[in-house]
């Protein structure tokens, strides 16, 4: 056990809970980190709430940060979350979810939250499999932001530690990452995934994350505790 | 004369501002960025949005990002602004006022607007040898950022365009600076510098900000148009 502190980005999604649950595993003291960016919903930051206080994050921050101020995502704006895309579509495509250098500014936000508190370590639940549109998850871009974190620092230039950015999933499938986090104890009925879920929070079954994250289930074999929408398009269409 | 985009970061401050006066002299249209990070002082903001007024921004947008949420800084915390600092020592320390990953948050979210608005060309006024205690000010840590956002954006991995990270002033002195945006019709009257100004904006004239400033309008040989206060100690802390 190493009693170091790390940051971890934490989404609320089931990607980062497992991340979390790693660096825990791994000794760490987590400091988790989740951003209000102006998403279309609040069911992913109650959810971020929900999984810090599970699995024992020593300090969750909240950092309320405007994306929509740039606009060019159905992240943030009002565009249609795409809905029922095939496997091949969703791997190709850099998807309408693609939110402009997010991940950059979610680690450089990390970058700061880590010199403050001397953590060496930043996790990120970075996935280039599931998310292979998205070009800030790839291993590239995460050696050249480690490469950069270790420059940009009064930590790194006085030679206290040198950052180590940490994408433990970024190789696994949707169902080896279900698996990893059921074995660290992971509560995945606390998690959301859905891009566009209900006024109460209900998931759609149908974005690019929700057939992403039923199929891990459904692959790796285990009950999928997301509570999804049952209603017809039109229902769904007057929430 | 090019006409492509360019986003240009904007403190308000005078190096800023040369930067933004550049952008403009090499043809590019500038859509200037400024932050709203939990500063102690709101003179700052002010200057941004009249230097990209009168240098002829095509855009501003002030982004609110709360890094008083990490600590960690006299320019975000009230933690006393070091005055009356000598040359050697402004030179080799890393001061309080250095705010933990700053230019890496603030170049990261100029990397998402520059994707949203196409811009290849991303300016900031870093300066390696009056601010060397800054490590987010080296030529090796620009160039380093410059490598991770070709990796970090759709814009480069569809080939649209390859990001420039521009520093024009790295290697420039204060007076040399000056005498840059003189040359280029740079109102320095409307820029502020201070990290402690009075509450009615006035600068302060002993901070580093401050006595660097002083200091090159001296040596380029022209007069400072600051308004510095003149007040007793008694009177500046009953202000």
């Amino acid at each position: 056990m190493s009693n170091k502190n790390a940051v971890v980005l934490l989404s609320g999604g089931l990607d980062s809970a497992t991340v979390l649950a790693i660096a825990r595993a791994e000794g760490f003291q987590p400091y988790a980190l989740s951003f209000d960016y102006g998403q279309r919903h609040r069911a992913e930051l109650d959810a971020a709430t929900r999984v810090a206080e599970s699995l024992g994050a020593v300090n969750h921050k909240t950092i309320k940060i405007d994306l929509r101020a740039f606009g060019g995502s159905a992240l943030t704006d009002e565009i249609d979350v795409p809905k029922g895309r095939d496997d091949a579509t969703m791997a190709s495509d850099i998807p309408i979810t693609y939110v402009p250098a997010r991940n950059t500014i979610f680690l450089s936000f990390a970058l700061g939250y880590a010199e403050v508190v001397d953590a060496a370590d930043i996790f990120i639940g970075a996935n280039a499999l599931d998310y292979s549109g998205y070009p800030d998850c790839r291993p590239e871009y995460i050696a050249a932001f480690e490469q950069m974190a270790n420059l940009a620092t009064k930590a790194t230039v006085e030679g206290r530690f040198r950052f180590s950015i940490r994408a433990p999933l970024i190789a696994m499938t949707k169902a080896e990452i279900i698996l990893k986090g059921r074995e660290l104890g992971v509560d995945f009925s606390l998690t959301h995934s859905c891009y566009d879920p209900s006024s109460h929070g209900l998931a759609c079954g149908a974005c690019d994350s929700c057939l992403l994250r039923r199929k891990g289930f459904l692959t790796a074999g285990l009950p999928d505790p997301t509570r999804y929408i049952k209603m017809t398009k039109r229902e769904h269409d007057d929430t």
